[in-house]
C-alpha cells in the first residue's frame, strides 16, 4: 500500500494540476493520476516540423481570464493576439459577407433589429441567473424546459437571425440548438462576460493564444510536481468505507489517500467503480452530462494569401454541406506557418467523422476557396486536425453540456463534496465555464476547500476574487441607447407597423453610419 | 490466461442471460461476467416473512410479450392476472374521479375530445416509425428535435389533457416531458403496440406478473448455466487490439474470447476501458442515454381495504405534491399479503431521494388516504421500496431514454458491433424495448449475430420472429369509427363555432353511453 498521500487528484489536466499546484505549495503531500500518456486533458500541443507547434485542443485566452493569465505569467509562457487586419466573412445562402465586427452587421434592417435583439435578450436573460447556482434563477424551470432550439425560435423573427443563432450555439457549446437547455446556455455565455465577451476575439475570448502552445501550461505545472505526476494510470476503482480513501488504477496499483479531489469531466467520473454507490443524485448527474463534439482542423497554406485579399481568416459559414463553421487566422506571431483553424461543430462532426482524412482535408479546402473566392485555398501545404469526440478520456469537446431539464433536476450537485471526494474541473466552474480559466478556478477551488477541511484556511478563504491582469487588461463592453432601446424585428411590426418601421430602420442605418451605434470591438 | 471462450457475456440480466443461454445451447463456450452479487439486472424479486416475494424491479408481462412468455413457460414460471375488479381512480387537481377502462374518460366533452385526439395521434405519427430504425421515419429530424414538451403543447389544447400526458410520459419511462426526444417516445410506444397497450392493464403491458417473482427468470438461467455465470465481476478492461478480445474484471481477473456480447446499458459500458478506444459515434451515444428515474414502493396492508371499497388499486395522481404517481394493487393471487405498488416517477424520485425511507412511507400511505379517502391507507403493516437511481450498476430504471437530437445524430450505431463487440439488452430491441421481453429479443438476437459470424447459422437467421403464446394470446386492439373520426377538440372549435360544438360533444356522450365509443379493455 505505501504512504497515505493527503490528496490524491485524478486527472492531469489543467483543472487537476492547478489543484495539486496550490496544495503542493502549501506543503501538502499530493499525487496526480493522469489516464493518458501526457498532460493537458482538452489542451494538447502538437509539435513538428511543418506546424513548429499547434494547440489542437483548448487554445484562446483573453481578458477577463485572470487566473488563466497569471498562471502564464508565473511559468513563464507569453501570449499574442490572434490576427485580425481586414474584412471577417460571413457565407449565407451560398453567398460570402464581408464585415467587420463581432457579429455580422446586415445590411436589412429588419435583420439587423432581429439581431440585436437576439443578443440584447441572451444577455437580459443572463443577468437574471446567478453564475454559482443557475438552477436558483426567477425562471429556472421555465428555461431549463427550454431548449436553445425553442428560444430562438421564441425571440427571432427572420431566418437570418435563427441561422445565426444556430451557429452561435453550435459554435459557442459544440452542441444543436434542441440538445441544450436555455437556462444552461444563457449561464453559459452569463459567466463569460456576455454575447459580445464570448464570441469575440479583440476584447473577447479568442483575443490572445500562447507563444509555444497552450499545453506548456500543463507541461510546465507537471515538470514543477515531478514524479508526483503518475501518467497512464486511469482510475477504475475509490473506495471510501474505510478510514482512509483508496484509489486503485487500472494497471492494478493502489494509492492511498485523506482526500481525493475528482478533476476529471462529470461523466468520466463513471468509468471509475465507487465503493459505497455514489449518492441517487449525482449517481444520474454524472449520466446526464454528455461532452460537445468538435473535429479542429489546421490547413497550412505557403503563404497566408487571405491576407493579401484583406480577410483577417475569420470565417462563419453558415451552410449544411459545409463541415467548418467557423474559422479563424491561425500563422504564428512571427507570419511563419500560415494556417486557417476550422471547426467541424456538433452535428457535423458526427455526419464527417466517417470520412478519411484526406476527404475532411479536400471538403475543407474547397469551401475555404468556395467562401473566400480563390483557388488558392485548394492548395494547402500541410494538415494537422484531432476529433474530440472519440477520445475516451476526454469524451469530447470542448465541455459538457446540460440538455432540457437537467440543470434544474440535478444540477444543484454539481460541487457537492461526496464523502471525502470534492470536485473540480471546468464543468464545475463559476466563470469562464468550459474553458481553461474556469478550469484553474475550479482547480484552486477544489485544493482550498479541502485545505478548508484539513483546518489549513477558513471558509471564507475557499472563493478567492482573482485580481484583473495588468498586462492583458479587459476592456468594458458598452452597449448604445440605440442597442438597448431599439425595438425588436417582431415588436415593431406588429405595434408600430409598416411605414413607421422602414423610417425607423433607415434611422437606425444612419446612425450606425454615424457612429452612434457601436460596431462592436475589433476594429483595426 | 486459461481457455479462450467462444463467447464472454457481459452483463447478468435477462439480456446477457438469454444471449448466454441460447450460446450454451448451441454448444459453445460461453461465460457471463455479472457486476453485482446476484444476477437479474433491473429486475430483482427479494423474499421475506412480510411480503413472501416481491418484485422490486421489472414485473409485468403481458400479451405480444411472447419472447417472455416463452421463456417463463420453460423454466416453468407461472404468470397471475393482476387484480382489476372495481374502479380505478384518477386524482387531479385536489380531486378523485373513479374511471373504468385504460385512460380516464373526462366528463368534459372537450376534454374528451383531447385525450382521444392526443393518443390518436401518438399513434398515428408512430405508425410511421420504423421500429427497427426510427432515424430513417420520413420526420425523423423535425421529430427528434422536438421534445415531448413540445409535442403535448402542440396536440394538446385543454390543460386536464396536459396534465395526463405529463403523467403518461412520466410512467411509461420514467424521465420528464422536457428531457426525451418525440421521435423517440412515439417509437417507444409504437413497438410496444400503441399507446393502449403500453398503458393498459387488461390486454396490456400490465396484465400479469410471475408467480414467485420475475427475479426466477435469470435465477433458473443461472442454475442451468451453473458455474458459467461468475458474480461480483464488474469488467474495467476490454481490450480488442490482438487477435483474441482480453477482458479484466474488477477482482483482476483476465478472461479471453473470441467474441463479446455487452448485454448492458449503454451508458455503463462507459465503465470500461476500451483498447482501442471506441469509435466516435459510439463514444459520445454511450454519454447520451441517461437510464430513467424511478423509485418503486411496496406498502402492505392488514387487508386489501379497497377492494371492500370497490377500487382496483389503480391510482393515477396528478398532483405535484405527491411522491406516486401510479399504483397497482400488488397483493399475492391467493389474497395473501395485501399491498400496493407504486411509483415515485421521474422528477418525484430526485425531489423525495434525500427523505428517510420512513419519511417516504409515511407521505405515500397519507396520500392514498386522501386520493382513496380512508384512514385505512395510514396504517400499513409493511414496507419495502428500492430507489433505483443510486444503483450503479443498473444507473436507474426502467430503461435509457434519448433526448432531444441524439437519436438522428447518433442513433443509428446502437446495435452496430465494434470489432469483435455485439450489442444485447433492451436497449437495442426493436419490440418492447425497455422491457424484459426486450431484453430477451436483443439477447438472442445478439447471441444469432455472433453465431452468424462463427459460420453457424445465415444471415437470414439472425432476426427470429415469435410465434404468439397459446396461453397468453392477444386480443386486438381496435379503434372505434368516432374514436379515428372524431375532431380535436381545437380543430373542432376552430372549424365548427361554438353552437355546433356543444351539439358535437353532446352527440359523443351519447355514443360512450350507447356503446359506439370504445371505453377500451379492462371492464369486468
Amino acid at each position: 500500500m505505501g504512504d497515505t498521500y493527503d490528496v490524491i487528484v485524478i486527472g492531469g489536466g489543467i483543472s487537476g494540476l492547478s489543484a495539486a499546484k496550490l496544495l503542493a505549495e502549501a506543503g501538502l503531500n499530493v499525487i496526480v493520476l493522469e489516464a493518458q500518456n501526457r498532460v493537458g486533458g482538452r489542451t494538447h500541443t502538437i509539435r513538428n516540423k511543418e506546424v513548429q507547434y499547434v494547440d489542437v485542443g483548448g487554445a484562446y485566452v483573453g481578458p477577463t481570464q485572470n487566473r488563466l493569465l497569471r498562471m502564464a505569467k508565473e511559468l513563464g509562457i507569453e501570449t499574442y493576439k490572434v490576427y485580425l487586419k481586414g474584412h471577417l466573412i460571413q457565407h449565407t445562402k451560398g453567398k460570402s459577407y464581408k464585415f467587420i465586427g463581432a457579429v455580422p452587421l446586415p445590411y436589412n434592417p429588419l435583420v439587423f433589429l432581429d439581431y440585436n435583439n437576439l443578443m440584447r435578450t441572451m444577455d437580459q436573460w443572463g443577468s437574471e441567473i446567478p453564475a454559482d447556482s443557475p438552477w436558483k434563477a426567477p425562471h429556472a424551470k421555465d428555461w431549463d424546459n427550454m431548449s436553445m432550439k425553442e428560444f430562438i425560435h421564441k425571440v427571432c423573427w427572420t431566418n437570418a437571425a435563427r441561422s445565426f443563432a444556430e451557429l452561435f450555439v453550435n459554435l459557442v457549446v459544440t452542441a444543436e440548438t434542441q440538445q441544450v437547455s436555455t437556462l444552461w446556455f444563457l449561464w453559459y455565455v452569463k459567466i463569460c462576460g456576455g454575447t459580445t465577451r464570448i464570441y469575440s476575439t479583440e476584447n473577447g475570448g479568442q483575443e490572445r493564444k500562447f507563444v509555444g502552445g497552450s499545453g506548456q501550461i500543463s507541461e510546465k505545472i507537471m515538470a514543477r510536481l515531478q514524479d508526483r505526476v503518475k501518467l497512464e494510470r486511469p482510475v477504475v476503482r475509490l473506495d471510501q468505507a474505510g478510514e482512509v480513501v483508496i484509489v486503485e488504477t487500472l494497471n492494478h496499483e493502489v494509492y492511498q489517500s485523506k482526500f481525493v479531489i475528482s478533476a476529471i469531466p462529470p461523466v468520466l467520473t463513471t468509468k471509475i467503480h465507487f465503493n459505497p454507490e455514489l449518492p441517487s443524485l449525482r449517481n444520474q448527474l454524472i449520466h446526464r452530462l454528455p461532452m460537445g463534439s468538435v473535429i479542429k482542423c489546421m490547413v497550412y497554406y505557403k503563404e497566408a494569401f487571405w491576407r493579401k485579399m484583406g480577410y483577417c481568416g475569420c470565417l462563419m459559414i453558415e451552410d449544411e454541406d459545409t463541415p467548418i463553421g467557423f474559422t479563424l487566422d491561425d500563422t504564428k506571431p512571427d507570419g511563419s506557418a500560415p494556417a486557417i483553424i476550422g471547426f467541424i461543430l456538433s452535428r457535423k462532426a458526427s455526419l464527417f467523422a466517417n470520412l478519411s482524412k484526406e476527404e475532411r482535408k479536400r471538403k475543407i479546402c474547397e469551401y475555404y476557396a468556395k467562401v473566400m473566392g480563390t483557388k488558392e485555398a485548394l492548395h494547402p501545404v500541410h494538415y494537422e486536425e484531432k476529433d474530440w469526440c472519440k477520445e475516451q478520456y476526454s469524451g469530447g469537446c470542448y465541455t459538457a453540456y446540460f440538455p432540457p431539464g437537467i440543470m434544474t433536476q440535478f444540477g444543484s450537485v454539481i460541487r457537492e463534496p461526496v464523502g471525502k471526494i470534492y470536485f473540480a474541473g471546468t464543468e464545475t466552474a463559476t466563470q469562464w465555464s468550459g474553458y481553461m480559466e474556469g478550469a484553474i478556478e475550479a482547480g484552486e477551488r477544489a485544493a482550498r476547500e479541502v485545505m478548508c477541511k484539513m483546518g489549513l484556511i477558513r471558509e471564507d478563504q475557499i472563493w478567492v476574487p482573482e485580481p484583473e491582469s495588468v498586462d492583458v487588461p479587459a476592456f468594458p463592453i458598452t452597449t448604445t441607447f440605440l442597442e438597448r432601446n431599439l425595438p425588436s424585428a417582431q415588436g415593431l411590426l406588429r405595434f408600430i407597423g409598416y411605414t413607421t418601421f422602414f423610417a425607423t430602420a433607415a434611422a437606425g442605418i444612419m446612425a450606425i453610419k454615424k457612429g452612434y451605434l457601436s460596431v462592436k470591438c475589433n476594429f483595426d
